[in-house]
């Protein structure tokens, strides 16, 4: 099998969880190239070595400079911050490569926009990777809707709930720093379900914002101990939090439906809780991301006295990405939606064929979200362009 | 023992809910005073007839006026559609009735202003049936809350869907029309929520709102038939709905706090869903009104890698107002509330000390809805004053 | 309307249950003869006074021979402990009393044979009060069951979990000693889960059982004091726990389904966890009593891939009882399954048809808790005469 | 690091999961070898070779007794139905090989007895893989119970329900002959509830069953289509079902406490659901296999008023084996079990360490599944020896 050369840029989180997720795709699904592991660029050589020994990274660089002049590379990785995203992904995608870039895209969507344009000159195939689109229980929403199985959509009613900076000890990773985060949860968490809405809803036209910030100021943190929503304080210094800890919209559709999002870090007791309702003509859909294997559905059709929410384990065969895994009954859990991520990414490369969501899909969500830091910056409506 | 002569303006749904409370406070309850159904009022000879025979009022009046100018009557409970509440409540304080009225207080809150102040002048005790702060789960958060269970309140989250006009054969009943109802679920549903909001979290010092209508017209609908949530179609045309179909709000709590508020009468498959969260600096609390007998509580003072939100079945001995009912395990349900909130209304008749939520209350819940409707309708954040 | 007497002995728990039951039948049923709470009857003259005027019973007795020689007394409610209901059924079915009758029916099946021919014999209406059939949930279930909608039955798997007696100070109340209780949980819980295994499977052909005693001497308790689940230790002395703790039952049913069974009160965390679930060709129904107003029901005919176990709330103008009652959403609680009963009740009698359960089924109980106790003595498969 | 040469037989759906678990162990895991994919055997040739390049084995052999030969295996994984694992396990035992044997571990316990005694003598280490004492929710519950948290237990109480056959049109598989099989359910899922009662509760010292046979004839199955619990009808006959299609079980424990177990194929809607409860002095612990990653845990020891069984999302850093996966809230799922039981048996070859549970455990589970078909067919409690 052809092979497809990795050069991925970045080694925290993210860089174990595209890693794993190269290792497996061809081992669950039949893809066209043999992802291979071939150089991890990070800025720190000792951990970055420990990590791509682990993991079978063939090469190291630590300018990610360097990996893109090389001739070998077929895909960019980029695992890294958002406010390293745009300078990479011009770079890379001008030197050829294809990109499957982390989420959100950018720190602006005037820099996203610059982005896409180097892509489509390029000719690169470009993936923005909002990897819960991959969640089987989400495409089998996604699916659902698009059968018509809920009607029109009256509600989108979502929140990405989490609790890891509550304790005000938390240090100020670069997370809760505008100059390298652009915002708090309304980047990191609302792009998620923003990119959600529009897969499942459709379009967003205007939006009502509110974002707050809890606590002011925080202990620094030590560089380079900022991974897994973990930290270390430095302790020498407080410093100032720069991004919201919340942030809530409501928000219009093109298709008539009204929607809602709550994004915080402040929920104690949720960890990783992206939740949506769907509402419709004919039925409604739940989720929820701690139990990402169900989905609970309702049906007007059902017969009268016999309607209810039902869960959908999604885990049988004739759902969606289910029948390269286990039996039914048998779950899968977050990394496997970044190993369905690079199986279609590769899958996209071999036909030719576009992968959503793309760069164009980056660019409407950071539209909205920019909405949103200015609706609750003006205190008014904010018309998405 | 005393009695104390109810005389009921109403016999719908509410009439139902009000008189079996009235019946069986004393049952469960050591309360000073023997509610007496005394007198039942009604525009419709016949139904009201048929009412005050199954439910033993031992006399009826089609004119509240008449009522109200009775001297065997010491409690006025107003059990009627909002738009006549202004009326009956001053005309009633000025009789010196003392006044059980049904939520939403008022058309406006200008108009409550004035009720409250005849009440005042008047002396007598005013109750405003915001039912839901009876339920035993609910007055167990308010009590853990104030106990600082969950520390300092960072985010309240509600939501009060139902589904009962998604079908756009449903007529147009009162509730559907602006002069009769004010608004929609703004007023019926969302009043449930700032009550609990204020109750449980603090004041609200804004409001960022959206509403909309998804069906503008309905069919007209039979006069006397629109009780209990069901409604017949007339036959003989159209009319315009003037309410929204849903309600949502995002706002500032004085105390830092921010929150959110979705009501709707348009989600498919939640019958009568009032659920809120809230999450504070030592736990969260979540609460669902179709579970309405059970609480769930997250703590973060319990051990590392034992915190977990634990399902409280409130049903103990020791939670609020269960004592009177039944041992722990075996639940209650909706009409209960109206039995605590007689049971209480009479017990501070008896004390003479005050009962909420009052009127003043109402004032301050109608405020934050008005500017909810100002907010939607300009666009931007309204101050509540 | 023509007035039914009703004249009820002991007044604690199922006092109370049964006198709410009489006094709420007529104001959310139609039903032919107004229950009156005509006398009350009780052994200690204090608190039964105290409990008669309570709840508006007209007069009171203290010894329970003499309510049964009133000519005046149309029924007799017996909310005794069980050993005595045979003497008190037999006198009252003699003198031409219809019964409504606490469960477990009996000591024995021999002692429940007798009572339910005497009662044949004087042609009077016998009732078994295993009020849980009138649950709506289960009441759907049965209607659910007899439409096919599950098909033939595989599996029938119950549990009935309670915690009251954990605390090994917990008093020696009567319902642990066999001369007032015959058996523990095998009577108290197991009878009831019988009765729903035959009203929703079948009758049950043999038994394999285990049972447990987990603690052997308790407190002795103060008298009078045992309503309720709770009691007091008299502080003088420690007495022999005489009854099972747990009791499990392996069963084949007539129609070729199995069972099985599992009652205790040592289940911490449990207040009155009555669950089953039901396993059939076409679908699944499963049930829990600590949210009684749910049922789950999946169903093989739902389209492949969207199929799921559903929650039904049973609040459904449509579903069993619930007309009565309010609108969909508004949960009703324990005490309305004896409402219901008492409906039912005395709708049979206005109509004289029999109701059901009754003695007869009442005898096909005890008999299965018998072999069941025999089995766990001998330690080997017992069949049910 | 010194590499670890493996050997698998067998090549479906256990052949994956053990692939994948050799695979990704050290990658997560810091382990002494690193497992080598050396050389897969099964008996068709075009499958194992497609098998053994999808996954990376080295080499392949159809005849397991060459495999055993080799000079360079050093662990052999047993992955075949159970009629093969004695024969297989003994040979390579006696070569020296270490094995991991999957579940259940032979066909009697007479057999395993001699396959330990083997096994002992030669020195190998020997593991026998029950994964799901490895889910980190249940290795949670171990810990918990280990540090008193529930207090003495009183109830174990597990069922493992699936629905795969309940169709009559599912084939004959080997999973329904008892010559290849020994037993349905009571092998196959009994055989990992009985695991956890040992691991969780204690020793089992009698035993009580009822077992059923639902269909008893199902279409001849074509060979070679069997695996991942489904099946293809060769078109060409009916054969006779020689195992059991439920199995249930109540026991008593060596240290009072009693239990009960439910297994079957016929539980329509269940996919893959192992539930078990456990109910002690101090709490209690309830755990469902479809949602693996909770826990429910309840605690006497929680105040007053504010015990309730709390979902303890078993993915915190200090939970088992989380810390080498994701950040807290990221689930993961059934797979992973394998990865554990890879990395844990690595290590203790790394260590010389023993690792359960082993060939003796297997026959202590094998013992009690023994005597719980011998019960089922005389009728009687039969004593485990």
């Amino acid at each position: 099998m052809k092979q497809l050369n990795i050069g991925i840029i970045g080694y925290k989180f993210m860089g174990r969880a595209h890693s794993n997720a190269w290792k497996k795709a061809s081992l669950f699904f039949d893809i066209p190239f043999q992802p291979v592991l071939k150089v991890a660029c990070g800025r720190h050589r000792d951990s970055l070595m420990e990590f791509a020994k682990k993991w079978g990274w063939e090469e190291t660089e630590t300018d990610w400079r360097r990996l893109i002049e090389r001739d070998d590379i077929d895909v960019i990785d980029i695992a890294t911050p958002q406010h390293l995203h745009a300078e990479i992904a011009m770079a890379a995608a001008k030197a050829g490569k294809h990109l499957f870039c982390e989420k959100p895209l950018a720190m602006t969507s005037a820099e996203a926009e610059t982005m896409l344009q180097v892509c489509k000159h390029s000719g690169v195939t470009h993936y923005l990777n909002h990897n819960y689109r991959r969640v089987p229980a989400i495409a089998l929403a996604k699916r659902m809707i698009a059968d018509g199985l809920i009607g029109n959509i009256y509600h989108w009613r979502a929140a990405y709930q989490q609790d890891w900076i509550t304790d005000p000890n938390f240090p100020l990773t670069w997370q809760l720093q505008r100059e390298l985060a652009q915002a708090g949860p309304q980047w990191d968490l609302n792009s998620h379900c923003v990119d959600l809405a529009h897969y499942l809803v459709g379009q967003i036209t205007d939006v009502t914002a509110l974002t707050r910030r809890f606590i002011d100021q925080r202990p620094l943190a030590v560089e380079g101990a900022m991974g897994n929503l973990k930290a270390e304080a430095a302790g020498y210094g407080m410093g100032e939090v720069t991004v919201e800890d919340a942030a809530l919209m409501l928000v219009n559709f093109e298709n008539g439906a009204v929607g809602s999002f709550e994004a915080t870090r402040f929920a104690n007791g949720r960890k990783n809780k992206l939740s949506f309702e769907i509402y419709g003509s004919e039925g409604a859909i739940t989720f929820d991301l701690e139990r990402m294997n169900e989905l609970q559905y309702f049906s007007t059709r059902d017969p009268d006295g016999l309607r209810g929410f039902r869960t959908l384990l999604a885990t049988d065969e004739n759902h969606p990405y289910i029948k390269h895994w286990w039996p039914a009954g048998h779950i899968i859990g977050y990394e496997h939606t970044f190993i369905h991520a690079a199986a279609d990414f590769v899958t996209a490369l071999g036909s030719g064929t576009a992968i959503k969501p793309d760069f164009a899909d980056g660019i409407a969500i950071l539209k909205v979200l920019e909405a949103g830091l200015k609706s609750a910056t003006e205190r008014k409506t904010i018309r998405v362009e």
